[in-house]
This record gives C-alpha cells, structure tokens and sequence, in this order.
C-alpha cells in the first residue's frame, strides 16, 4: 500500500442536511468498502434540490480541496431518468454523483472531463438499489472503491464526455457604467452572493469606502458602502465586498442582507457608484 | 496490532444536536482513550429524549453500519435509577448505552442479545460523574474501551439479557382492504414515515401510479398517489413511496406532507386504494 | 515518525456553522497540509461573533481535549488590526486564533501561556490571504503545521504573551444570603448557564429538593426548586441544577427555561433560597 494510497481523500457535499441519518449512513457505507479513507464533510446544507448552488460551493471550493474522490448528490432527478456518472478530470481529480450539472462546473476548473462512465448499474452498487437513496446503494460504493484505487473503467459503462448535462453559472456585466448581477445564493448569516468578481468592482473603479446605489427589480434604490471587511461597516449599514471566493457579496455587519433586501437566490441587483 | 483492531469503529447516535459541544467533546474523550478507531456520527439530530424515534433510526441503519461498537445516547432518564448497559449481539456487534430500549430493536437485528453488562460503575468512567452527561463520563470512555479491544466482561457487572427494558416498534395491520399505521418519525423534509413496509402495499394492491385515500383520525380525507420515487410526483400532490429503508412514507415533493396534513409522530393514518 | 505523531490532534471551535462550507474547507486545508492529523470538531455553534460565548466553550471543555493543537476562530475583527496569534501553554497545548480573548481562558486553564507568535504574515499561510476567511487561509493551515510537528518558533514573529488580549468571564457573589449571578449563555434547548459553580450552590445553603426564588432585574420573581438531576423536576417546574461541567444551569425539563423567563446571555439574576 503506497504511502499516497494511505491519504486518499473523499470530500462529500450533498443536501442531505444534518438532522437525519443520510449523511451518516453514507460514511458507513464508505467505511465498510475502504476502511483507509478519510471522508471530509465540505458542507451537507445545500439548499435542497439547489444543483446551481451545490455546483457554485464546489466549483468555489475545489483549489482547497485535495486531490482525490469528490462525491457529490444534489439530486432532484433520483429515481428518474436521469444518468447516474463517475468522471475523471485533467488534474486527476474523481467526480462522483448524478450527471445533473452539479460537477460540471468544478470538473471544468479541474482541467475538464477526460474520461466519464454511466455507473448506474455499477457492479459496485449495493442490491438492492433504493429509488430515493442513491447517495447510499451507487454514490458512495462507487466513490469508496474509487478512493480505494479501483480503475475507474470498471465502474460502469463508458460514456462520451460530450453527452454530459453542463451547467453555466450565471455572469455579470457592466452596463453605462452600472454592474448587473444576479444573486448566486444566500448563506446562513443572510449574507448575498453575487455572480460578480472583484474584477467587476475595479472596473467600476470601486474603492474601499466608495458609495454604492443597490437597486432592485422593483425598482426600490438602497444606500450601500464597498469595503474591504466588516470591520470597515458602520453600524448596520448594507456594505458590498470581496469575499472569501473573490466573488462580491452584499452584506450587513451582525445582520442579514437578504432580510433588510427582502431577496434571495436568483434575484437581480443593479450596483451603480454613488455620484 | 491487528489490521481489524486498525480499523475499529465506532457509530455515534444521539440527541445532542450540533449547536453545543457535547457531541465534540465526546469525540476527544473517545480519541483520548483510543486514538486509533474512527467514529462514525450517524446522527445526533434525533429529536430530544425520543427514544422511539432513535431506536427506528439506529435498527433500520443498521445493517449499512460496519460490525463495530454502536453509541448510542437519547436518555431522558439521565441520573435517575435507569440502568447504563454494554450489550454483545449474536452477530459480534456491540451495543452502549441507557437501558431504555433505545438499543432493543436494532439489537434484535443483529441475532439478539448474547451477553449483558451493567456498566454505571464501571471502572472506565470518567470521574467525577456528572449526573447530567453521561454521555461524555460513561458512555463514551466505555465505547472506547471496548473498541479498542477490552473485553465486554470489565466493563461492569453481568447481567441477564432478559431483565433489559425491551421497546417494540408499532406495527400496522390490514382491515378490510385498509391499512392503518401510526407515524413513526417525521424527517427535516416533513416526510412521514410510516409503521408500515412495502409489504403491505403490495398486500393493498398498490400499484405504481395507483390513487390512494388517507383518512386522518380527524375523519379528514386527502387523496394521494402511490409512486416509486418523488420525480413520478405531480406539482403538488400527496404521495405515498416505499423509502430507502423499505418503509412506506407520505411526502410532497419540495413540500412538508407532516406541514400538509398537520400531523406528526404518533398520528394514525388509514390508507385506503381509491376506487 | 512517532507513535505520539501518529495520533496527533487538531481540536476546531467555531462560529461557522455547518450550514455552508467554511468548515468542510477548513478541513480540507488541513488534510492537504497534514493528512495524518486527526481533527475533531469541538463545536462550530457558537453564536455568531460571540468571542465570550467561545471561551467559555473552550475553556469549560479542554480537561476532555487530548492535549494537541486547538483551533479556535471567533473573529468579529477579521480583516482589521487585531492580531493574529499561535500560543503554547504550559502544558504542552497549543492554541491557534485570533488575539480577541478568545482562547484566554483556555490558555490560563491550561497552565498560563509560555510563549506567544504573531502569525498575520506566517510564511504557512495561503496566498492570497483573503480578508474575510483567515480560518482558512492563516489559522487552518498554521494549527497543521503545527500538528505535523513544525515548531512553534517558524509560525511567525515573536510576541511577549503580557501583551495579548486578556478575557476574565463574568464571576458570581453572594450578598446577604443571596447569590447575584449574570447568565453566560443559553443552549440550544434553552437551558441558562450561569457564571456560578456548585461551590456557591453550598455557601448558599442549598441541597437537592430546597425551593428557590429567582429575581429578574425587572424586579419579577419566579419560583424553582434546586435538584440533582432533570429527572427529578416536577412537571414542568424552573429548576436550578449543577451542569456537566460543575457550573450552575437553570432549566425546565422538556421545556426552554430561556423562554419561560424570556431572558438570555448577558442578563443578572438573583438566586434566593425560599424560606
């Protein structure tokens, strides 16, 4: 057993939440097949049955994970026909879950797709397959035996790159000298994520401390400041800022933006320097 | 060392929740003792001192858990005169904590109890006791121990297997061409999960796609489908689906059916073919 | 490498949260950096910002941590000018955080604290180093270096540990008779923590069973009873019981004590026994 083979890595998001016992069935399942691998929870909140907004935290969160098996099921489609995939990444990653979008955009920052199989009837599944519970009869089998060093080829029936779902992440653009973006996903402290980067802020040769207009679909026009942090808000002040990803967000210091804004994901705001 | 001892697990159930430490301190109190065996959280989401709906989650998991120590605390008697059990099962598993039932049905599963201790004065506790988290005093540090490898017989006093508290799951029963069944447990999604399997679906004549009636103890009636997963649901519509541990359960997709229906565990519902 | 190297520790305290992925990612950081670590999650439900509510948590649980590297980010000042700090106690703990008081009185419990580094631009840190998630970019991976074995001396530049950030938790006393205590924190079942022991229980006067007044600082006075466990209360009656960790708690059994006298952390109570 290699000394690569002794640190190999399953990282897990999935909506499955906490409260139940899905999650912890699903390491057991893994446990049991390859006892030597470490399974890193990235999140289970994905907001049930959002593939946009699990696709957007992983794809967001790849270059700090390792190299390894990266399983993943937000799965509105379980049951139906949608296609059941393992993939294979220019960088050497493992992407394991239902070919619904939700690896796609991680996979295209992984180098993209080099090799892909069908694994829905996987010789790797645990019979009898369940209609609703996927994450536990074919995702996590096929990821363990995968972290455990089995070729991928023998996961299931090849299958043609091109004929995976893709998923785009919605962009922004820069429009008279205004920034139009959509709101990608609100987190739990009611902070907005925007499909924006820092980069669109310099090219509305935002400062720290500059004043922002934040208007809304209804037309409704609120005050707001950019900062680099936090702790440059004043009071509760709405603040837009870099965050973690380098994507703007809208926030409100101790406080929640998605409440004072009353909007949520998919939302569109208009961000325009206060003159 | 062995390459089993390596691998030793212990599953951890429970109804601390995440918001506080318990569960954590758990975790070090356990890795102190044994540094080497790996603990599997199968949940602690079980909703607070319900002993009933532990016991479902921890017999109807078990068969997906790796042989190994199973923890298990939802313990509203903590303090009082309950007893503190480590149990061995015929199938080699062993079991920890209150003697409240919370163990019974899953150690059913697995053959029976073959072997019983009393361990509230067990040599391995933590000391002082506290009278409030036996958990982190007791539980835990016996868990540890055994999984790494003492023997069941130090952990405390012998005990005979037929003076433990026993717990029965309730059963559902056929009248004519009706099924009655109680609600066992209510999931974070509001699906109800009924004391009924498939079995009695099939006995029902329920067919995929089949109109169904379910009458609340009300008297109140709501049509509903059967289906064999949630992307057969249309819109809105009630829905009656064998889930992945075989039991039959009430759902709405991307809705609560308990929200529906307003009802929980412990409600009775009669299910009736619509004609 | 040692056997004691092969089980080394990272304990992770937090206000994240397990909503979104700041933990998973955390994790993921460390397992690139130092996979033989283990790391166990104390808790991520401090309330947000809460430096004192975290403190607590720390300090009342380290005699359950293995000794090992103890990760803690509660982090209202992130981004501004507070320090960024790797501590080694007495004992052989390390403390890994900002210098917000926060680790303080786990530092103190652990024997004082021996030396101290200022870790803002530690040449372990993650480049670019964000302005909003040092967990990941200067914490995360510091406490793994540290965990793998790196000296606490390369972690950045030194600091003389009389200038960090200090953090006394409120103390209790007993006036007339009577003991004047301030609530610390509330947990998730709504029990209140108050910033008095079982010492000041006995200088009181009061043994299990004995009635007690409880006054508000609005003057309002409720009736409770001072019992050993919850198995003890009687319906749903306040009580007033020594925690798990040797603090005095005042709850209702099955009920949230917060909500019955609609306080929280932060406010003053005073306990008298009835006469």
């Amino acid at each position: 057993m290699s000394e690569a083979a002794e640190t190999s890595v399953i990282t897990f998001l999935s909506d499955y939440g906490l409260a139940d016992e899905f999650v912890g069935v699903c390491h057991a399942v893994i446990a049991a097949i390859c006892p030597r691998v470490r399974v890193i929870d990235l999140t289970h909140g994905i907001p049930r049955q959002d593939v946009r907004a699990g696709a957007l935290i992983l794809a967001g969160s790849l270059r700090y994970l390792p190299v390894g098996v990266h399983l993943a099921v937000v799965d509105p489609g379980v049951g139906a026909e949608r296609r059941a995939v393992a993939l294979a990444a220019a960088d050497g990653r493992l992407f394991v879950g239902p070919d619904n979008g939700l690896m796609w955009p991680a996979a295209q920052a992984a180098g993209g797709i080099v090799r892909a199989v069908e694994i829905s009837r996987s010789r790797w599944r645990l019979e009898p397959v369940s209609a609703t519970f996927h994450g536990r009869d074919l995702f996590a089998p096929v990821a363990a035996r995968l972290a455990c060093g089995a070729p991928l080829a023998e996961a299931g029936e090849p299958l043609e790159p091109g004929e995976l779902v893709s998923l785009e992440l919605p962009s922004a653009r820069i429009d008279d000298g205004r920034l139009l973006a959509e709101v990608l996903y609100t987190d739990r402290f009611g902070n907005l994520q925007l499909a924006a980067s820092g980069e669109h802020a310099e090219r509305l040769g935002l400062r720290p401390g500059a004043g922002l207009e934040l208007q809304k679909e209804s037309g409704e026009i609120a005050p707001a400041r950019f900062v680099r942090t936090f702790a440059e808000a004043q009071g509760d002040e709405l603040i837009v800022y870099e965050d973690a990803v380098r994507r703007l967000a809208v926030a409100v210091n101790r406080g929640s933006a998605a409440a004072r804004l009353n909007i949520g994901a998919g939302a569109r705001l208009v961000l325009a320097p206060r003159t």
